[in-house]
């Protein structure tokens, strides 16, 4: 639970954003909107989440669909460069899942390249402190894209999952973000723990969040860059999770209730240092 | 944007749940399983929703349906009053909408009794100061249900709705409040400015969350007892809405992020009070 924090000469990086990784500059993929990861690229849907898709240089962006509705609505908000397709309503059945609330838009794009846990670590803070987060087994969509949101809206640099156990970046986790997954990082990695450890030799102290510990989250972060580690609303954190965790902490929950939906404690957590970084 | 606070003695009164508005005590709704105000009564499902509803002495359970599986997993855990029907996984697509997250269990019971404003206003507070949540048009059942589950974590009173712009008690509302709806009431109003009116009245300090605003919330709620108002994500407070808050605050979003979900915007406001009370 203790360690001596080291700080590396900080470089100011290149974004992510604009690295491809393992391809030459202006190259794309081919016709069957392939990616970088040999994945196929999932529609997306919903106003925030085209337009961020729409003016991320990193996209390739393939199809757009509009209703005439929609379209009239976005009237000067669209770029020049993909003329849109005007479809009936009902056609975006064709395209997307049952119940998705597309608001009459969606968008077929390459995602961008996948970004790399050394860079984020080591990308320029946008605050006193970079503040990355370890989801351990966070499993449904919705909640991973709020997380995505809450991070771009309290400043923190990049969330980091599992290759396995996370979602698949879909249509319904790009609405939750509401933009978010343009602009803020999400890192996949074969091991969290061996993560946890690169953050550690980063520099980062590591806070993971776990219902029974001892400490409240305000006041015990230390000054520095902070990695916080969530894990799954059913388990919470894994063994060798917790045990590269530099500290526990929890929040003030009220005895009786049984715990906060995942998103909002990471909504929480976030405020929390982002408060306490602004105080400092 | 200021008000004399008055304070009313504080009587304690019978719990909201205890009482069944217009319906002589024991009697109860016939075999279609109707409620108090007529509407039909939702299949809840998911193993936090239904025990939770299970052990609610203000609900009439009447069908239980668990498959093997859980069964055997909730052995002891489950009253004996109700024997359950042990039915076929598949079974679960003839009462719940596609792709509800049952986890083998749902439940057939009558909603509690509609909770009265008056009463929630005046309820025995769970910490130094009453918190009551006023949602302005927020229509999604996922946000209102974590909503709840958040003002159980942080010891919110109440949470009040309009009548129209919000969502049905639904099992989708019931599994996101993953218990809480048990023991949160919600409160519907036809009209909220009028609901804030008898807030005021009843001493409440009525704080507009709104991002616009200059003040940040933190340090913005004065002693006593808040009522915490919080718009749509599209549209914010309704003119009528903010022109009845006493303040307007904000929390403090990076300028270029868009906004924070409802829920996890609640979550954070509520954290705050609720530190601040502590700290107090």
């Amino acid at each position: 639970m203790s360690k001596m924090k080291t700080r590396k000469p900080q470089e100011r990086q290149k974004s992510w954003r604009h690295r491809r990784q393992g391809q030459p500059a202006g190259q794309v993929p081919g016709d069957a909107a392939g990616t970088d990861t040999g994945l196929r690229a999932p529609w997306l849907y919903g106003i925030h989440a085209v337009l961020a898709a729409l003016v991320n240089p990193a996209r390739r962006c393939r199809k757009l669909w509009l209703t005439q509705e929609t379209a009239a609505a976005l009237a000067g908000r669209l770029p020049a460069e993909l003329p849109p397709e005007i479809v009936a309503r009902g056609r975006f059945a064709e395209i997307l899942p049952p119940g998705a609330v597309h608001q009459g838009i969606a968008l077929l794009a390459d995602p961008p390249p996948a970004p790399d846990l050394a860079d984020v670590l080591q990308a320029p803070p946008a605050a006193r402190r970079r503040v990355v987060l370890f989801l351990d087994q966070v499993t449904d969509p919705h909640n991973v894209g709020a997380i995505l949101r809450s991070a771009a809206a309290f400043g923190a640099g990049a969330i980091v999952v599992t290759e396995r156990h996370a979602p698949e970046v879909s249509g319904a986790l790009a609405k939750a973000a509401s933009g978010a997954l343009e602009t803020v990082p999400l890192v996949r990695v074969t091991n969290l723990a061996r993560a946890l450890d690169q953050a550690g030799a980063a520099g980062y102290w590591r806070l993971g969040l776990e219902a029974r510990a001892e400490r409240l989250l305000a006041g015990a972060a230390p000054a520095g860059d902070i990695a916080l580690v969530l894990g799954s609303e059913g388990s919470g954190l894994r063994r060798l999770t917790r045990e590269r965790c530099d500290d526990l902490v929890r929040l003030p929950i009220v005895a009786e209730a049984e715990s906060l939906n995942v998103s909002n404690a990471a909504a929480v957590a976030l405020y929390e240092l982002a408060r306490d970084d602004a105080a400092a």
